[in-house]
């Protein structure tokens, strides 16, 4: 059987991503969302084992001493990482993985995975056009905002190291582009790479 | 603008190659076929310049010396052949052009386009399932069909080399991967080689 593939997926705040991401998990088969490790306490309505592993700081840190995150981050205090046991065990049932992680994590697994992810940024059509959603939704005060857009401002200079990039222009289609991209990527052979044999009976 | 991206398909003869492009080219925009320049006569219901640029033997061979062709062959006598202009053309103008063509004018080409071009494979699920399509055809004699199954083994050890390989198990799934795969190519990024600009303002 064939390898699952895994993606990960960047965008700046307030592009639509999750919107994007699950609306492609319903739609396919065959592809799940990678669930992280944290030290956080669980939210009201989240799930153990389903939205996260929440382990006790110890065991993260025994886990991050034994190398067996993929990545992780530390935000607000809390600690957040992924597993690379748990991603091997899901892409060895031909299941992919779709890890939802920012540019600066994403840089760092481009490194450590060789050719082995897909990088998929998601992009707003412009900054100007994120800045208009974001002022629209009125949840967030003027600083939050510009600091946002700053954010992205950098996160979209790393665009070029991304595999493939969506503009999320109109949703409907961002969705379609993420789900071909998706399909493409299993009917993908990495020329003069690795080269896996495929099941074919000649 | 974008440019336009070349994708060239192979697949063994019997494998539904045909059937798949055609519902391809039809539910896809911005996609056409590449249109070759042949030596041979216009056979009854062929539109000149639009099924074939029909020319005369020594023009043909003044734009081989010229170098104009991106691949050529002789068949039965005949020469047909890509002019690189005029797929150029077509792509400067952001429209993906598709190019119908056997596995050795495709190998010739991978080393001739580097990693301008997007090779895809179509596969019969199995050679002994392509030798019962052929004779439920029951339009080829038993050596015709002898030597198909040969020529279809040799071609799909090349399968290797090809971007992506198509198994055409179920022609509906072939046609959705093959969209996918030209949909996912139009937002895919040659990471760490050309880097094209994106029309962003950022």
């Amino acid at each position: 059987m064939k390898n699952g593939n895994l993606f990960i997926i960047s965008a700046p705040s307030g592009t639509g991503k999750t919107t994007i991401l699950k609306r492609v998990i319903a739609e396919l088969k065959n592809i799940v969302f990678s669930v992280s490790h944290t030290t956080r306490s669980p939210r009201l309505g989240e799930e153990k084992d389903v939205d996260y592993f929440f382990v006790d700081k110890s065991t993260f840190v025994t886990m991050q001493e034994q190398g067996l995150f993929l990545e992780w981050a530390e935000v607000h205090g809390n600690l957040y990482g992924t597993c690379s046991n748990t991603v091997q065990a899901i892409t060895e049932q031909g299941i992919d993985i779709i890890l939802d992680i920012d540019v600066q994590g994403a840089r760092q697994l481009m490194d450590k995975l060789n050719n082995k992810g897909v990088f998929v940024f998601i992009s707003p059509p412009s900054l100007h056009e994120l800045e208009k959603r974001l002022v629209n939704r009125g949840t967030e005060s003027d600083s939050v905002i510009a600091t946002r857009l700053n954010n992205a401002h950098d996160e979209m200079k790393s665009l070029e190291y991304y595999d493939y990039v969506i503009v999320n222009d109109r949703v409907d289609q961002a969705i379609d582009e993420l789900k071909s991209i998706i399909i493409a990527e299993r009917s993908r052979k990495r020329r003069g790479i690795s080269g896996e044999p495929l099941n074919l009976d000649i």
